[in-house]
């Protein structure tokens, strides 16, 4: 068959005949149509760290290894030589630098938004997003992730929006679209006592004969043969260092990898097969932080949930597994330096993200209780100088700080200069970068992956890999 | 042939057979054997562009984009698919964070040493450079820098020491044992006028009959069929903006490119192969000066040599070509804001580097000159108060700067500080980043390559590709 027939012209597909280098192809004389057989995908895990810059996967990987012995999932698939990887450009219609709706809609309309904006040019015009023609054509399809499941990237590859938001409107979308798994946080858009217009969508989606899940327990109990809304938190759910260090969080939440094992488990069975994207959104948040435990922790929250995918992906033989991130964000690294080693090692006393513990102070703390704070917290005291440098953010003496998820202008950047002393972590800012990002793609569709590829790419190649007619 | 029994027991050399991965090979039945008969690589080609986070690479294939409508030359061969790549891990013995001398000897002698060493394990291991192996095994070799040809990276590939520093020493080292074409700068280490022991090392080379040059034109002339020793500079050359943007550099200095072609031309016609490294070195100092300028036009310099080993290797057909770099520096990327286009494209108007600016002001300059300075130099004039700021490194109100390759102790931090507002690029720090990076191969023996790499396993890579028995 001519798989290319169904698909847009475009250099992504040219390659089928190239993929191994010209040498190998004149040494051993093979024939050129050798990877035109290559299976059809009958699912796609689609999987996003958001905001992962290179040295994000990089201290994750580090640190694993460092603490455990063992690096991580996703490294261990390059030592294994199961994948294959491109480099990916992220920017948007309106930028180099994209944020996470555009990055979002590259993916899921094929085609480069503003930044803001869901599946909806600059003139009105709509793309309709990849799941939904994957619906069309007969799979199920879901999202879960640690943010509000209305958050940009499930919304990009599910609705059709003007602005991202519209966490209301987009709730009632995902109702009205009749996804089959959507799982994370966001209570605030679904329930009516939270709700500006008090409309009960959660009453919605029991009416369409959803199970609603609201706590991990309630979440490993579910059926897998119904529909299933799991909504775990009010916006995002909690970092994955202060989940696992507090108890009544590690017993409510479920971790990624958990939401991840429940949406294969209800979908895997679908006779025409699923789509399924997992996102670990507050990779991101914690890099708009410089918050370096929530950074590394909700890494390694995906990388468990590749350990989930990547197990069923290689048992189930039919499913296309696709790793990367949707923008780099402060391009944090270990630097250089004589106790580069201990410092960074030292992240592994820290029990609670940076926000947790900026949050515990008041204009009332005091000077020693901040040194106590981070001596529990961090394993080390900070110095009485840079207790009072964070104090003055809290009593008035330093203007606040701003940053886009830092909603009670607590002092992120303060606080992450004064670890940098003790960590050897930097960052070169508090928001989203240009860089070109990581991707590695496994399974039936991986060999129509070039080496370097644009974001909008990615939606044409999931359909040519599923054998899906991109005619909606 | 078994060409596995060459070379030591590793997990590297355990993949020919699972290059392809395994649902191709499963869905075409292909012959496990398919990769044995790759060529192999008579000459190799190693170039460095020394301190490349991954934003680097990024930021010049952006700017060329943008400025010309071309990407870069680099990331030209991943859209050609003409490539494999991997990601590297570049941590030295002492450090997760490596410097260059070890970076180079973890290729150089296939073991990790720390920092500051070359080739010369903590108890005084010696390790023989992979260069004078190639040199036993019959193969001509060498090098072509733009900074000291005596510097780490180039040193790492040829000679054992102790400390990367002794620079003069390591002049002499490079005399004895007869490399090739060596050139780059560094007359402070070969001219009687300036060594410490008054020794004419150029002397030395004479008397052994190489061909000495010591300008671009003098360079461009030289026969082919003698060796070559090239010094451009006392120390490194100049940056490649401020060469391009100074007739009298120009014409006396030569580019990375045609340093390049000549050791190629000079080299290719020998019967048993050669072997080259090629580095732009000052990628990495302009990264410790968060230089903006000076950081892209050296990777441009870099990506114009890429053309020619590319072209000379498509061409020749039996040369491998390794091109990557030996750790990140700085982590720089272009962040996030509406204005991230205009200012990133504002670096198009530069024509020169930071240091040439900062060089040129003293304690008796002006607010009034400063600002000139930066509307003829980067387009934009600074605002009086950023002139002050920058002036008070001068007149002894503020303390000054330090800095690796920072000799004059000038106020890079806090000037490139006041660029990234105008040209919204940030960096973490002034040094090296633990980031594994980026590394690409084309030819015979990068079947050999998985996408997951140590430096050291390069060492290996290179015997195997060429089939040289690591007997030494």
């Amino acid at each position: 068959m001519d798989r290319r027939k169904f698909f847009r012209n475009g250099s992504l597909f040219t390659l089928g005949t190239t993929l191994i280098n010209p040498f190998q192809l004149a040494a051993n004389d093979v024939g050129s149509d050798l990877f035109e057989s290559s299976k059809k995908a009958k699912n796609i895990i689609f999987m996003v760290s958001d905001g992962m810059s290179t040295g994000t996967l990089n201290m994750a990987d580090l640190f694993l290894n460092r603490k455990t012995g063992k690096g991580s999932n996703w490294l261990q698939l390059y030592k294994d030589n199961k994948i294959k990887r491109a480099l990916m450009d992220t920017a948007s219609a309106s930028s180099i630098v994209t944020d996470s709706s555009a990055a979002s809609s590259s993916w899921g309309g094929g085609v480069r938004v503003n930044n803001g904006s869901l599946n909806v040019g600059p003139n009105g015009e709509e793309y309709l997003p990849i799941w939904q023609k994957f619906k069309k054509a007969g799979k199920m399809a879901g999202c879960v992730t640690t943010v509000a499941i209305t958050h940009a990237t499930p919304a990009g590859f599910c609705i059709n929006s003007k602005k991202r938001s519209a966490q209301d409107d987009i709730a009632e979308m995902y109702l009205d679209l009749g996804f089959d798994v959507m799982m994370g946080g966001g209570n605030n858009n679904f329930d009516p006592a939270v709700r500006k217009d008090k409309k009960d969508v959660y009453a919605g989606f029991y009416a369409k004969g959803y199970q609603i899940a609201k706590t991990r327990q309630e979440m490993l109990s579910l059926r897998n043969d119904k529909p299933i809304l799991g909504v775990f938190d009010e916006d995002a759910v909690p970092y994955n260092i202060d989940r696992i260090n507090t108890p009544e969080l590690k017993s409510k939440i479920p971790t990624l990898a958990e939401m991840a094992q429940k949406a294969i488990d209800r979908m895997k069975d679908h006779k025409k097969g699923f789509v399924l994207q997992i996102e670990s959104g507050k990779v991101d948040w914690a890099a708009h932080g410089n918050d370096i435990g929530g950074l590394i922790y909700d890494q390694i929250a995906l990388d468990e949930a590749i350990k989930v995918a990547m197990d069923f992906a290689e048992k189930d033989g039919n499913t296309l597994l696709i790793i990367t991130t949707d923008h780099g964000n402060a391009n944090p690294g270990v630097i250089y330096g004589k106790d580069a080693n201990t410092n960074f090692d030292s992240i592994q006393k820290y029990s609670h993200t940076n926000e947790v513990i900026l949050n515990s102070f008041n204009n009332s703390t005091t000077v020693a209780q901040i040194r106590e704070k981070f001596e529990a917290t961090n394993g080390t005291a900070v110095t009485e100088e840079e207790a009072k440098i964070l104090l003055s953010y809290y009593n008035g003496l330093h203007k606040q700080e701003d940053g886009l998820y830092n909603y009670k202008k607590l002092p992120f950047k303060a606080l992450a200069e004064i670890q940098q002393k003790y960590n050897s972590v930097g960052w070169i800012s508090m928001d989203h970068s240009a860089d070109y990002v990581e991707l590695a793609m496994y399974g039936p569709g991986s060999d129509l992956l070039k080496p370097f590829v644009k974001n909008t790419d990615l939606h044409y190649l999931m359909l040519e890999a599923a054998e899906v007619e991109n005619k909606f």
